[in-house]
């Protein structure tokens, strides 16, 4: 695995090993010392054209705890404004000698593109409307512990559990990146959206589609609430905020209808009383924080997995639940 | 002690162990190699929402000289752009597993807040008009090594020397947190400005408050002058920069009548001809560039004081001067 | 050497030495752990006040490498938007306690201001239009490589050859840096310019003079495209882009017409069609990501030879071909 561009790289076997190297990621941020010399020596760059707190910090938190130096570039302050080209900027860092590239971009397909242009791994952190795959990475992460707690089964796994996406599916990375990792996982995946923010291909994507949301909840393990993009909401393909709420948001009403071991999910950061409501936010199902906590440890697996390098396990030789994992029954 | 959100919330002794490690703190920024190996592992978020290259530095180098992970989250180019909660944010990043966040926020009361919604240690680096507790800890260090190197006395402390304040009282949290701490270490605190800058309710705080500024400053042992927010001008209540500067400019003719003795302290960064004459910026009882270095020390201390954890000393078996000091006649 | 503010300050002997310090740097580069222990304890601080990406990340990512602490300040989000002089902003930093000091400044001359305030280190990197000392020594390193490349002589150098430099040479101080320092290595310097953008004093200056683009590549050894700042080009004295890509552009016909083992240069980032055809940018004589790439172990060796310290050798026992060097046939 040299790059992660989209979730639909990533075999069934890569994808587990990545959250089940988490796992074991997930067990340093519980320490007093968060540091494992892994990767010291690499440098990572965070080229962000887009803000975001919450991945940008993800990313360099991952990579300092792996020992790697972080450098972070965003599109103000960078050659950007001298109007580079993403091509140039791309080859410039890689001549630099950098070993890995995170790059966020308003563009679909610009991580993929500047895959072609550099030796450096690039690590897709969300490009325009099209992929988010560490994001479904976490997210599977965070599901499966959730799946494993509600059972008590520690084999337990993403088969045949159902998960319902709820948002503008068309705008959105993060639907996007799970319909393709959640398939590889042996999930069942129910996309809902208004009518004007259901991609009109959906038929062809590998998961159902509906404008039900009642309907989708009552058979959800996971209910994954989208943000709305605010900035979008002036087109006229929107609903008013209140419609929005009354047709596709996690109300009160709504979450006290769902199945007693459902867990909510939201990439975050959420518009509180719009998409969800406070008291589903806040739930003891709600799962966002846990989703976040993830985050890092996906991420670190992730550079582990692209930089690593040797066939050695990172922390020693502590036995892995991949292997355990990989003679389950979904195997 | 977990969080430093007031200058309030320090006992005498606590404020003292901050200062004295300080102290041993200070003697590492004039190495060659400037590094402790006691904070790594730990990380240290700096979360700016108001700009301050000072105060920024300042805990990103003293977080990274005790070799702590320091990730900088400013809110221009982060989620605050995309409407998240203060809340949202600080749980966002408290999951994360962060350790410290260091918060600086125009609405007063901002970083109390944030340490209700985290298990992170939150240190108040300015918040609104209310405090700012690292700046005045590093005012009382600067003026304990003032008054032991003008009296030669060792064991001199702030007992019974007389601290003037003077400038927009009303909307300085430099004036208020100096206030709270200088009186617990037993100084006395008389605060000037122009009637329409001293806060209503001035008589009900552990100092004095006066207008005069000529009066004060015969009596000085530090006249700190505080910053002029130049912002606050083009209102009603604020003379005009000339009117400003004659009555409550640390002018030239002032800086002639002070005691031989008398520091001069500012909080940076200065309004030269404004609040303070270039000839007092500059001269040599000026203690503006000490403030500014005790800044690193004092930041390493109370990074060291939140996450150090154990009881063992940093800098290895050597006698501090806290001890002398609590055994010393103010004690 | 205690301050890098002018290409001119450099003996040859010191050049050399960066430069030969620099080889060594770049292997370095090359390694799958990029780290050396050399300024471990030392902190270095970015001062941009302008844009750059290539610049900052380019001396972020050498002093990461050789250990040091390194603190950005940008001019946006700083204590520069409050009005504090550059004097103030440079002694700040100082008193806190900083090793080195690498200011980016719109100001010509500001390096050097800030060199008599400080007690750090100073590097110019990139005033104005005055100097980028950094930029001239990583385009004589990656001169150097070349001449020995095409020449397979491994102790060929800049003696004798000619460097034709290209645009508007009143306002590069990419040019002016290069003038200064292929000088003093040996080498012929040609400057081409259209005749508003030649600089009224050049007859002063150790290079020749012309605007005729095509008698002076028929003799180059390295062209050297500057970017056009298309800022410039609302004056009265740019031409239209058409006619600067006519008379001063590296055109495709210009490339076919350069000698077989010339090389091109660009300081990046280009304009692609304007100073330089995409051919040419891309062309195997091209040189530019070396460029890039010699910029890190060029700045790595700027850091060691103003911070290092000791006469110890960074990388160990190994013989460094500076030694061969000044044995040779130039010295």
């Amino acid at each position: 695995m040299h790059h992660l561009l989209s979730a639909a790289d990533l075999s069934r076997e890569e994808a587990l090993s990545i959250i089940d190297l988490a796992e074991e990621m997930s067990e340093v941020q519980t320490r007093e010392v968060k540091k494992l010399p892994v990767l010291r020596g690499r440098t990572v760059v965070n080229l962000f054209f887009e803000d975001s707190t919450r991945t940008r910090s993800s990313f360099e938190i991952a990579g300092k705890w792996l020992s790697a130096d972080v450098i972070n570039v965003s599109a103000k302050g960078s050659s950007v404004s001298k109007g580079e080209s993403l091509r140039d900027t791309v080859r410039t860092l890689s001549a630099m000698g950098v070993d890995a590239l995170v790059i966020r971009h308003m563009a679909s397909g610009a991580p993929a593109q500047a895959a072609r242009w550099t030796q450096a791994s690039v690590v897709n952190a969300g490009d325009g409307t099209h992929e988010h795959p560490t994001q479904s990475l976490l997210d599977a992460f965070t599901m499966r512990r959730h799946f494993r707690a509600v059972t008590g089964d520690p084999q337990a796994d993403w088969t045949g559990r159902t998960v319902v996406i709820v948002g503008d599916v068309t705008h959105s990375r993060v639907a996007r990146s799970n319909v393709l990792l959640l398939r590889t996982l042996g999930a069942r995946v129910v996309l809902v959206a208004p009518p004007t923010q259901m991609p009109s291909g959906v038929d062809s994507w590998p998961c159902e589609a509906t404008d039900d949301l009642d309907a989708a909840l009552a058979e959800a393990d996971v209910a994954m609430m989208l943000r709305v993009q605010k900035e979008r909401m002036h087109g006229g393909y929107f609903p008013t905020a209140r419609e929005y709420t009354v047709g596709y948001g996690l109300t009160r009403d709504r979450l006290a209808a769902l199945r007693p071991d459902a867990a909510i999910f939201h990439p975050g950061p959420m518009n509180r009383g719009l998409e969800i409501s406070p008291d589903a936010a806040d739930a003891a199902s709600s799962r966002v924080l846990d989703q976040v906590a993830a985050g890092v440890a996906v991420r670190m697996s992730v550079l582990y997995h692209l930089l690593g390098g040797g066939s050695t396990a990172p922390l020693g030789p502590t036995t892995t639940s991949a292997e355990a994992d990989r003679k389950g029954p979904t195997a």
